[in-house]
């Protein structure tokens, strides 16, 4: 069967409804072009090949495929800073306007300064307030349009471009690829799941119902009108990193995943949770060492990694010893952006 | 376009498929056979209608049809007691001989006696130390193990038929209704997400990722050998019953239904944050006044409803001030069981 790039981009739900009836893998002639050959790319595909015909001892019934994704590091740049860390930094001034007081507080006060050297070396605890300030308190759907608003204008400072068009081109055709062979795709992310949610879609073709996050609360209540609404809460409901992601995919899916893909230690516990599943299972991890395209960072230079995860030596090490793929940015991509 | 009942009932995706593309509301001559004629079929059929066609100025489009059903007393029997606590009081032999110190503590004393009078005379608190003890402390895939042998031999005391076989015929031609014209069914339940998850599937039709319910804590660890499990905790993480049903769906879907089915007033918030939303919206409830078929309770009679959620004069004022729906057991309803 075949089908065009644009068909595959659009992962089109009756192509992939044709690839889980017939019973064999879909894919245009080749399915995954900015991924140089090598055992990353044939990782992926053996893995879809193997579990999507209905010949193979390892068929996995459609109902069955997810497949995960952690977003920052893995689908998208997070360096120098994760994006949604700049979205709240550069709430702040708002924050500030309806809570003067906070002008004079720390770390709203280094954050106002514009001082980069000074926020560049905020602690976790600094940044936690930043966010725990910048989002909650407000109606979701405030939250939403605010957010939307940020995403349109703000852009990256050494590409010049908005941060949802630096999305990884081969990681883009691998979520098509799942798709249409059947596989639901899910972000299971560090970061905010109301903030990713605004995006998902549109940047990645999957739905807010298919994002897991770090969650907080909402609170329910009424307007003067009498209108319903739900209003962010300072309170966490669920910490997605870590022993958190697995956590998470049971609270939110309720399945475990078939195919996970990370790039940090904060991925360590999903990857370990996908793999240990029966039958056939993939479990990728990125690791960044085109310093020329992207970044390098993680054991490919010694240099340390974001804040919350870390592509450390004993992950690498893990990865070997478990029959995780490392998938090497500098030589299995033909291209990093679209 | 004809499709057969047969095909109705699986909600055949490429029906479905068929339907959203064409861009016209998909039925069988009769796609609601159970129900008589009359203004709460009519809703649901005006609903469908006037919200699949893309020529209606209140078309939804495919990705934003999200339907909401509670289940107990919505789409199965809740009476003489939800039948998860059956399920947890049946349990507490096995709790209490693996911590024999419970025997004689209460409320696990009057459990264990048999009193069936004592037991029905159980505070909400004893019923939460219950629950508490027999839903968490064990692998999630244990659990999971555990519910599906309870329910394939565990009998409803008055019909003699397991629990699953106790679904409202006519709500499930609902489901298979709005799945065929596009909309994704979701359960909200004020019960155990984890319970659920387990029958979600093969009895309504709706995989475990679109359950919502009352939501634990897990915890990711290693077994000896090494491999990773997760294990349920006694830690609530969502109430989904009253504003806990708006704010479980913000959580877990991330979009604003635009139906919800209901019985009582732990569904009206999420009746009332659907309805509120733009465009058209269905908000139902479904009155149960049927005692020779089912049973018949709330403002129909006088008698109080289950424990945790009521039908209330107040919420049945609410209903006809607001344009929701109320459906009669008795005068809608042709058959109400399979």
């Amino acid at each position: 069967m075949e089908i065009t790039r644009r068909d595959l981009f659009k992962g089109s739900a009756a192509v992939a409804i044709a690839g889980v009836v017939s019973g064999v893998s879909v894919a245009a002639d080749d399915p995954l072009p900015s991924w140089h050959d090598g055992p990353a790319k044939k990782a992926i595909l053996d893995f879809v090949h193997t579990t999507v015909n209905q010949s193979s001892p390892k068929f996995v019934p459609p109902e069955q495929r997810i497949a995960t994704f952690d977003q920052d590091g893995t689908l998208w740049v997070e360096h120098p800073m994760y994006t949604q860390v700049f979205y709240c930094l550069e709430r702040v001034p708002v924050v500030v306007k309806a809570k003067p007081e906070l002008a004079n507080e720390e770390p709203f006060k280094t954050v106002l300064s514009g001082d980069r050297d000074a926020i560049a070396k905020l602690t976790m605890d600094d940044l936690f307030k930043i966010l725990g300030a910048t989002l909650s308190g407000m109606d979701v759907d405030q939250f939403r349009a605010e957010v939307k608003q940020w995403l349109d204008h703000a852009r990256d400072a050494r590409w010049k471009r908005p941060y949802t068009e630096l999305t990884y081109l081969p990681m883009i055709e691998v979520l098509n690829y799942m798709r249409v062979n059947g596989y639901r795709t899910y972000i299971v992310t560090g970061g905010g799941q109301d903030f990713v949610r605004v995006y998902s879609d549109k940047t990645y073709g999957i739905p807010p119902e298919q994002v897991v996050g770090t969650a907080g609360g909402t609170s329910f209540s009424y307007d003067k009108s009498g209108r319903p609404f739900l209003t962010k809460e300072p309170k966490l409901l669920l910490n997605d990193n870590n022993a958190g992601k697995p956590e998470g995919i049971h609270l939110m899916i309720g399945r475990r995943p078939f195919a996970a893909f990370g790039n940090s230690t904060g991925d360590r516990q999903m990857l370990e949770y996908s793999k240990a599943g029966e039958g056939e299972r993939l479990a990728m991890l990125l690791l960044h060492d085109d310093a020329g395209r992207e970044y390098a960072y993680g054991p490919a230079t010694g240099l340390p990694d974001t804040k919350v995860g870390t592509f450390t030596q004993a992950l690498y090490d893990e990865a070997k010893a478990k029959g995780w793929t490392v998938i090497s940015m500098k030589n299995d991509w033909k291209r990093v952006f679209a």
